[in-house]
């Protein structure tokens, strides 16, 4: 079947959640958010597009930062509400310079910083 | 730091999304929601709770199925709005008896279904 982005199920603002996990490691590195058009520009340039809600804009990821992620592989869940992508990602993924968004673990009640930001 | 999960950024609905991904294999299972109270009832016994929005009450996931998630450990991201659970998965974690909600890959603009449901 020939897939459509505009046949996904988009919230109230038109956005889908997208996780983005590493490829080879299978390391959750981020979620963030995509309206149709940005879905279409990741499927056609190869490179994760998401929509920024704070700035109302497209994010190309990396293109200030030059942290990319190419597209491996999209996946779509059964309702059709969330996508997973699997990226190869170049450097860290998060803002604070960490591989991964997911650094802080909750543990006997406590926050403990499980990462540190790449040197 | 103490956690407390009333210091997370939740929506308009009161909800946040949370991804279960398997702590053995790393493969993402599923993305569904919880509000403070479900993710409380969550950390209190060690199996997830979310907050399904279709039926707008708590739901244990496995409760009826027996298809439960044993939390082995909790993340919280950078932002605050998004949670990742590593989890113990029991069976399948998809609605249609498939291990991963994930399943359904698009490749070359079609949709190709990469697993059977579990017999």
């Amino acid at each position: 079947m020939p897939f459509d982005p505009a046949g996904l199920k988009y919230d109230a603002n038109g956005l889908i959640p997208a996780i983005a996990q590493d490829h080879a490691t299978g390391e959750v590195l981020m979620m963030a958010w995509m309206n149709a058009e940005s879905l279409k520009r990741t499927l056609e340039t190869g490179q994760v597009t998401y929509w920024s809600r704070s700035r109302q804009g497209f994010w190309a990821k990396g293109e200030t930062s030059g942290h990319v992620q190419r597209l491996v592989e999209l996946r779509v869940d059964c309702d059709r509400d969330c996508l997973l992508m699997q990226v190869d990602q170049t450097g860290p993924a998060c803002h604070t310079n960490r591989r991964s968004c997911f650094y802080t673990a909750i543990r006997d009640g406590q926050e403990v910083i499980t990462s540190d930001p790449i040197a």
